[in-house]
């Protein structure tokens, strides 16, 4: 099985609003709730994809109830997603992985956070609250699970923020427990996290254009890539939004860009994205193909009204037109 | 006691951002929930001023467990409210009031409503939730209760919007009942459960400039409550913003105006306003009292940080320099 970590999970909350306008009351038309934090979409993806996974960090109080119930009534089995057009796009054929639900009981209460979708433009603006604080006795207890979750594990994800009261430096301690266990890891983090997380050597980072910028103080991808191995990522496949992606790995760099740019919902395409890169790992895939299919699960994953989700066609269809190049080696 | 209904209850959730800014992801910076609903706001005023209240309608699901959770830890005695600096300012001298949850078990789930406060304007965007369905069973039930909570009451308010699947003559039928038992009923809700309502001939309704506009057609304050009592209301408090109420009554009109203009959170100050109204027409207090009371009392909620909270020091201050006038009769 994959296994990813949330350590900051939320429960997603989307509202949608004729029209948003500021410093004026809004009668909500719609309001769907969701199991979230990027590892949960991740997790979602990968099953989609055929791959078991399971999911693990935190989760309390009322909002941590309904999002574990959410959880357990997810598809698991038979939603109609069929394989896909390209051989090993859907690994597994037709069947659907499993998620299983290993979050860790805490104390404190499991954040919302509510996605206004405003009917007229389809704009999103978010509000997302702040995390609860994890006591040292529930960090123990997730240090204990990870450590046995590990031993199953094919590939791990640390996925998304840290909470309240947990170190800058968890996610270093996360991976150098892998490399213990010999389970291959994608970060996918931002600021002193991600800087932390990579000093202790990730198989693979996730970075957009933005976070790598701000990481490395490099505007241009390709060498902000290359910047980012050097600090200690085996590889980082950044995602430069709507242009598609960038990798540069020990095999070699590419490009891979979408043949058209796709209009939709941005939430969700970064976590699509991990998933594809994700199970091109586990899969063996080359980078060239890992980085078709993370572009192609993005495109379709925008398509798609709520993050975890992706729109099947839209997949298929991008997943043929991908275009990779490869950049001639750095000096 | 003082018996108050809120058919529509909600759990009343305030995010303070930086600043809003539409289409970007905000960092809530601080989350506060409490019991939210007009009549919930409306008894926590009437507690604060003394009396004992009941609160009944309707909750279910996990926000009506945590909306009743909420219910229950609010103070009930000994919070430092004292009495009021002019005689009969706050009845029953220094106690608080007891609120008591008569709230009725629904298979639905209370809304939610969500208030983002901009920091740096002071202003609120407000998000409503529709309210949960009704069912046929769980409004029998509350008619039974409604029934026997009135033999003990006073008075009755009647706040806010009805939920989906109740009736939109529901306050008639309610302020019928009220009628039935001797019990004297104000009516605050808009639209045509206000036009309703009217029509069974409530002893006092509470609408804003607004509502009162809408309902008359007649753009003047002072005409339109006039209508609204020849339509069935015995009194008509037109609450006018930040310049005061107006009181179209079978003893006279009055207006009173607040000494100054008192800036902050208008939410909850119609509430108040209503536990001023209320108070006073259990006390028997003249309509000129009453009126300066609501005015005082809803200046004060104006400076509160949350609805059904208001400030001690500003209510004393404004009660003393309110401006009463009486109007000529009507021709």
């Amino acid at each position: 099985m994959i296994l990813t970590v949330t350590l900051n999970t939320a429960l997603d909350i989307t509202y949608r609003v004729p029209e948003l306008r500021p410093h004026a009351t809004h009668r909500v038309t719609e309001a769907l709730e969701r199991p979230g934090g990027k590892g949960l979409n991740v997790a979602r993806v990968l099953a989609a994809l055929g791959h078991d996974t399971v999911v693990t960090g935190f989760a309390g109080g009322v909002t941590g109830t309904v999002l574990r119930q959410l959880l357990a009534q997810l598809p698991t089995a038979g939603d109609g997603l069929g394989g896909g057009s390209r051989p090993g796009a859907v690994p597994g054929g037709a069947r659907p992985g499993r998620i299983t639900d290993a979050l860790v009981p805490i104390a404190g209460t499991t954040r919302r956070t509510i996605g206004v979708v405003d009917a007229t433009t389809g704009d999103t603006t978010q509000f997302n609250e702040p995390g609860p604080v994890v006591t040292t006795p529930e960090w123990s207890a997730f240090m204990e699970r990870y450590g046995r979750l590990l031993r199953e594990a094919s590939a791990v994800a640390l996925c998304g923020s840290l909470p309240p009261g947990v170190p800058v430096g968890t996610y270093a301690l996360l991976i150098r427990e892998a490399h213990a266990a010999g389970v291959p890891t994608l970060l996918d983090t931002s600021g002193e996290p991600l800087r932390r997380g990579i000093a202790a050597r990730p198989h693979v980072v996730k970075p957009n254009a933005e976070e790598l910028a701000g990481l490395t103080g490099a505007t241009d991808p390709l060498r902000a890539a290359r910047d980012a191995r050097r600090r200690g990522a085996h590889a980082v496949a950044a995602s430069l939004g709507s242009e598609g992606m960038l990798a540069a790995t020990a095999h070699g760099t590419w490009r891979a860009a979408p043949p058209r740019r796709l209009t939709g919902n941005p939430t969700g395409a970064g976590d699509a994205a991990v998933a594809g890169l994700l199970s091109g790992l586990v899969e063996e895939l080359p980078w060239p193909d890992r980085l078709a299919r993370a572009v192609a699960l993005s495109a379709a994953a925008v398509r798609a009204p709520v993050a975890g989700e992706f729109d099947r066609p839209v997949y298929d269809e991008v997943l043929s037109q991908v275009e990779v190049t490869e950049h001639p080696t750095a000096a």
